[in-house]
């Protein structure tokens, strides 16, 4: 239940509220200039439209709204629950979270109320029943954001309670909870609900978040704040349905965001939407790996790319400007992905405090001849031109990566082997490799149907819950491809060691045995001769059961023994990656799994060019073309296509040439059977 | 004001009351032998002289001063409100400060009162009062010298009381405060002072004190510490001068300290005086950079060196030992700067604590016969041998390096563009450049009459106040040259962004206008191929509005455009470097600036040879050398002088020799014009 | 008062509480099969056996000791005291640590119960006379472990009164106090007991536990904390000797733990055993010193090895797996030093928490034929073997090795002149020097009697007490040789400098001078070429006072001024190292100091070959040899001896063959005299 638009919508976040009049109309000629329909209103604006508790005044928002409806722009309009007002937080201190550290806070920053708190709930469920009430039918409404960025936990004596609320809910009894948590271990059973305190700082934690006596508690205060969370979400949200009954609601996620399990969430979204900021430096495949986890919260429907910057972050202690054309390609990157809206964070730059330095489409002056701005603009006009070619495709995945927030937080919780394997690290080399050998790749949960797929990825699958390694055996059985990794198969749900042979579960089907494991530091490296490739951190000694070797480890006591297996499973396979390869090395291995079943794109010879397929409702298969390389990329065309940027049409073995850091928007002629 | 001596004060800080009287004797034997004069006293005395809140004790401070009296020494007298007694914290727990974490401590250390305390003002001014009863007119006394190394914040209750109360008096309505703080942003619109928290950790901050959601807050709280402090400061002063209307007072700073803006405080005091310890490696520039700051304090008059480490430090992780000449060299640095004491931290080494290991000139052994007490005797000899020739001399510099903390302070705690600019160092590679090329230079606040200098440099202004660009537009107009850099010119004295082209209020003079700036990691680099230099961190992209190109950047898509600009401005010039270039880039770029204007030093060419000029009251001119390399220098001496240190004669063109570390005092027989 | 066995006790920490009890069937065969004899059994059992104050239940803890005397194994009973079950932590808040942030915690992880708490003092004596009441007679048990690992400090209210009670009792008056702490810096005259707080990061301490305004101060804490937490192990043991009266009692100690001073421990244990995990990559004398150190405790008699693990260790941020044959090798290790038991942590990985990845004798699985498996089976079977060979065997060492808590507390909490010196690590080159120089050692406390040895070495002996001075003198009066650093002769036992010349009261037996030292990053390096050996970090000046140079430095203004002296004292010498010498620096003074003695051993050419000395209770000589090197070590026998291990005779001038990582331990046919 994506919007419905009748384009790509275009825009983002923007705050009049900070600015006088005179600015507003100045605005609106630049997004008219910039061909911006879609503005997000009202992120922070709860202490102006309600100024003190029992005072309500949209008088401001109302402008806001119907200038908007005048200027034919949509609304997503924000409930605006992010960000406290002094008011609130002076008037009820238990508002304020309580850190990891135990320690209140008092009134500052944003994205800082405590979940469980009586006072917030009732004023953020009555603010966006308001404007629920007020706004539900004015024109301009074309979504509701709720809230900004969730995150973060609290850990205040109400969220204590909540949390036993919530263990009393999940485990019935002490003593339920005391095996899950296997508490014997230093002496921890507990004898009452009351005894059990928020694991942080001051009770089970050392050296910050990650390091816990007891992982299952921990484990649970995380699915605990995931939950609390919600239920924030799921308040508001159902504040607004009282009065607004099919508006579709969201709220803006962070991609691959830990501290909350996104898949939790995304059964209460209309549509998944989220903030796309990726680290420095990091490789294309970053943010399309988190495009896909996006895309892949509402199986496979398209989401909203919410906020992107049109220039440069501020918050980053370095903070580099987007190249000529960057702007550009990562947009048409997030749709080749599945995004059915382009938005950024931010229309205007704010004239002060911490993100006046952000980066912004109309900046401090206020000009539109600047380069940003002229970019934009462009960008504005060829979104204007596809209009709803793209909107509301699909992406005919058959490769899927099973991303599992429980099994990243297992893991990077873990005492040992090593705390230098992080979880995204190693799923990004497998999407990466998949990606860039050109197959279309689902980012899925590990309770997602996958009949659809021929291989199936579940790199550090470190917890396997439910049926999930049967239904696994099941891609193998009928000739799918399974691949799974060191470190995988290796607890349950509560984080308790599976008392067979590792990778337990996952065995059978890798038909291989791990009895012993060793970690080193980062600047130990291990030869994979079969591979030409390095392994580093972690080095699980194989002994195979039924599989055989695909390539070994080069060096140490246990040299020539197996570093990747393969193993005949059914009609299929199931491999098994002992260790931590390099990229080269994760290259090889995919690239022989996805060739066992013709999944290699037409252009994975070219390392630059990304290559993603989307099929439009009425069947349109449409293939984008992505030049991450700052030199043109001389293809040759392998079908008969028309770029709809360009309208120019391609004869199958035509040379097809992109521009540095140039797109294409293929309409393929001929259906691929 | 600074006090009237013979010839340069000389001693330091004295500590007799850890020691028993029998030790005294050898202590005035000593400082007779290395030509000791002067002793500061009474820094850590408090809890003596105040045993108990009502009963006061200076039998031992009588003997000390009376003593010094009898050996014809003098005293700067301390009010030692410094350093708490325990009776006083254990009594009064408020005046224990609380911490940026919210923390209250308890008692331990020093400088660690809070300055919003009822109980520590009322007992800080009663003891100040008693000591200048008491003492006002003793033979002894030569200077009052209050509370010692003021720093450091606090966060309890009573500082956000007085905070508030602050704020009151400088905004006057809530309105006026939303607006400067632009509280629109992140819905912080305050509704009641009361709202108002102090900026700390466990409100507006995360990462530390840097890093803070609203930049316009937590600067006014840097400006309130720095009044609060100065406050208890003049509460002091005020208290002495109920019983002594005219012996000089002073605190002693501690030259580039970012915690307080010594610009509020310099009118305040009688006199400057600080404790000189330089960074380990840093080059002789930085604690000239500081002696000029120190000495531009009170509009260019004398100093006093408060301390100086006669041979190591202790509180530092590596505390390298200053080698044979280094003292000497580092003293006549100050004198060379404007000081007129030289002063030691300490005159016996403590026997415990934190500080037992800090250099002394009387070791714990007592012995006259040590390296580094025959240095201190011998420089003792020289500076009685050179009376009163330096002393009120004042520097007839034409050159002015503007310091600002406020600047200093935006700049540091602002998010975005990079947090690896240091504003102490781009400074500080802008005045050695300058001092390195022989001009004298003065370091002013901004509010400095400019209508002396020739040259202003103004790097890193990132912050622009009142006329500040009219008066430096008048520089260029009469012919001078103004030269800022990148992230100048970019917000007001609230930290709002001028909404302008940047450089703001510095545009009309640099004729440039940037609309976008790049920022990278330091490995990055990129080489400005007309200086054959090399930049980093900040690349601001150039549109030049009038400038002309000085240099450009050779790399990435902006390569070509300019780095560094000059403009044409009324008889004068406006500069503008665009990056940080490195020290041979900013090196090229003063030394034509200073060129334009006569301004290179005659030993310009001698990169290790320091020159500063002093012109004694009745106008002679002295001229410092200073050679801080470890081989000799030989130059040819541009001019007739008589060396003061060893009455040797010198005629133009004669070849003139400084030893390793060597150093000449030139009075100048003819006066330049 | 070792306990009595009739071969190497063989095991370790054993948890069934922690499973069903079909699994102890298992157990039990396992252990078989390993030669596992020996069971540390109740260390983590407190919430199981008292689940609520008024309740005890020993059922379970019967049901494993009757299960172990059934199999004819021997138990090592803990009283659990360390790990605090919930409901205690809940009902006595007080019995949480306060930290040294000064933070009270919450219910979690282990070892972190105030050892000034009066519940935990009155529940930890209660459960410990129960046990011993109910188990005094059980034929299983074997000895007494009370609590487990104990270290860390409380900051709490209750420690801040038992604080000053002891400050009371060792000072007596508030001015002695006043005087031991020099208080008289920085203010701190004390006028009331009262007034006195912990010193931590709220009072004294900034940076961390290790800098402090007074050390003297932080010291007295460091020792107090001992004595705390030795006063809770004095309480539990007394309650144990109310109903058992000559079971052997230990605590597990840690080796080289810098928070306790075992020194003030060890007349207090019947006898020593302790936890041997040595740092990655450490080489095999730094577990030798801690061995070296343990057996110290008692004089030299043999210890116990409570705990190593079988393959890997959980905590550390990288956790490497013990490669095949080095488990055997670390335990003959420990055996040669002294060890009279070895056993592991853990008998079976837990399933669940922190632990779960800790290295096994038995893993998840339950498998015994794993490579640890075999490996602990396999060295079960030797041990076996061996019998009682080695049982009360003592080390016949004549060079000692001095460690003292004191200095190393002194040292590494000291401000200047570097924070680099490290304790361990400079006694660790001086200890490894000897040891690899074939040089049986003993390490002993300050307060030994010196009279077995004829070399003394004391690196970085900060801190002299008592009649140490003239002990050392003694040495070398009877023609023994004593060796100092560095950093030694500092400080007397309140941290206050000694009001002499450096090294105090080493002076006399040193013949050297220092009244000054250069400190320089550790980049900086000296070099020192008569040694062809480098120096770094603290480079003290050396004035020769009778004493010989025996090396000096090469570089720098003290250029050809001794870094290494030799001073002829009575019969004997006393050296003098200046600097921190590298490790061949260091090898190449300890092997001129030992081969004056004639204590070079026969294979010091050997690098890689340990060996170490053991003298059976009726006299038989065991001559260890320990090949830690992964290929084969070739010997020349220096005399006729039979390894116990093969059983094989070799005659000297046999070649002697090591395997790689191998072991002989060889019953020597004549006596060395």
């Amino acid at each position: 239940m994506t919007p419905r638009t009748p384009k790509i919508p275009y825009g983002g976040d923007y705050n009049p509220e900070q600015w006088p009049q005179d600015v507003w109309d100045e605005d609106h000629r630049l997004f008219t200039r910039a061909g911006i329909d879609t503005l997000t209103v009202g992120v922070f604006t709860w202490s102006l439209t309600q100024p003190a508790e029992d005072t309500y005044d949209f008088t401001l928002l109302d402008r806001i709204l119907d200038r908007a409806a005048a200027e034919n722009r949509r609304v997503c309009l924000a409930t605006g629950t992010a960000a406290l007002p002094p008011w609130l937080a002076h008037q009820y201190p238990e508002v304020n979270r309580t850190d990891f550290e135990g320690r209140r806070h008092r009134y500052g920053q944003r994205h800082n109320f405590c979940p469980s708190s009586p006072a917030y709930r009732r004023l953020s469920t009555a603010i966006a029943a308001h404007l629920a009430e007020r706004y539900a039918q004015h024109p301009a409404l074309l979504a509701w954001h709720i809230n900004n960025e969730y995150g973060g936990a609290c850990y205040c004596e109400l969220c204590a309670e909540a949390f036993r609320d919530w263990l009393r809910r999940k485990y019935v009894t002490l003593d339920a909870l005391n095996d899950a948590w296997w508490t014997a271990f230093w002496s921890h059973r507990y004898t009452d609900w009351d005894q059990i305190e928020p694991p942080n700082a001051l009770t089970e934690h050392w050296r910050g978040p990650d390091h816990t006596a007891f992982q299952g508690h921990t484990l649970d205060y995380f699915r605990f704040t995931t939950d609390a969370l919600l239920g924030c979400f799921l308040a508001e949200k159902e504040a607004i349905r009282r009065y607004d009954t099919d508006t579709p609601v969201t709220t803006n996620f962070m991609g691959m965001f830990r501290p909350l399990d996104y898949h939790r969430w995304a059964p209460h979204l209309d549509f998944a939407s989220w903030d796309s900021y990726p680290p420095l430096d990091a490789p294309p495949t970053w943010p399309a790996l988190a495009h896909d986890l996006m895309r892949g919260l509402k199986g496979g429907a398209p989401f909203w790319l919410m906020e992107q910057t049109p220039s440069t972050t501020a918050c980053r202690d370095v903070n580099p400007l987007r190249r000529p054309g960057e702007l550009r390609l990562a947009t048409f990157q997030a749709v080749a992905h599945g995004a059915d809206a382009a938005l950024y964070f931010q229309m205007r730059a704010s004239r002060g405090a911490c993100e006046k330095y952000h980066g912004a489409v109309i900046g401090h002056a206020g000009r539109d001849d600047t380069r940003v701005f002229r970019e934009v603009a462009h960008l504005g006009a060829e979104l204007a031109a596809l209009g709803d070619a793209t909107l509301g495709a699909r992406t005919p995945a058959r490769t899927a990566v099973l991303f599992d927030w429980d099994s990243w937080w297992a893991l990077e919780i873990s005492d040992g082997p090593s705390r230098l394997v992080k979880y995204q690290e190693v799923v990004h080399a497998y999407y990466r490799a998949a990606r860039e050998a050109g197959a279309d790749v689902d980012v899925i949960p590990q309770t997602a149907d996958l009949t659809a797929y021929d291989v199936v990825l579940a790199p550090v699958l470190h917890m396997v819950k439910g049926d999930l390694a049967t239904r696994l055996e099941a891609v193998a059985d009928r000739g799918g491809t399974v691949l799974t990794t060191f470190l995988s198969g290796r607890v349950d749900e509560h984080d308790r060691a599976f008392l067979t042979d590792v990778p337990g579960p996952l065995a059978p089907l890798t038909g291989v045995r791990v009895d012993e494991w060793d970690a080193r530091a980062p600047e130990f490296v291990q030869h994979i001769p079969e591979l030409g490739a390095q392994a580093r951190l972690v080095f699980e000694i194989v002994l195979p059961q039924g599989a055989e070797p695909v390539a070994t480890y080069g060096d140490d006591f246990y040299a020539g023994t197996p570093a990747v297996t393969r193993h005949a499973f059914g009609e299929g396979e199931g491999w098994y990656v002992a260790t931590a390869l390099d990229q080269p090395g994760v290259d090889q291995v995919v690239r022989r799994v996805l060739d066992r079943h013709g999944l290699l794109g037409p252009y994975a010879g070219h390392p630059t060019v990304e290559t993603a397929t989307r099929v439009a409702p009425d069947g349109t298969r449409l293939l984008f073309l992505l030049n991450h390389a700052g030199k043109p990329a001389h293809l040759t065309a392998h079908a008969t296509a028309t770029d709809l940027l360009t309208g120019k049409e391609t004869e199958a073995g035509d040379p097809l040439t992109l521009d540095p850091l140039g797109v294409a928007v293929l309409r393929l002629q001929e259906r691929r059977q």
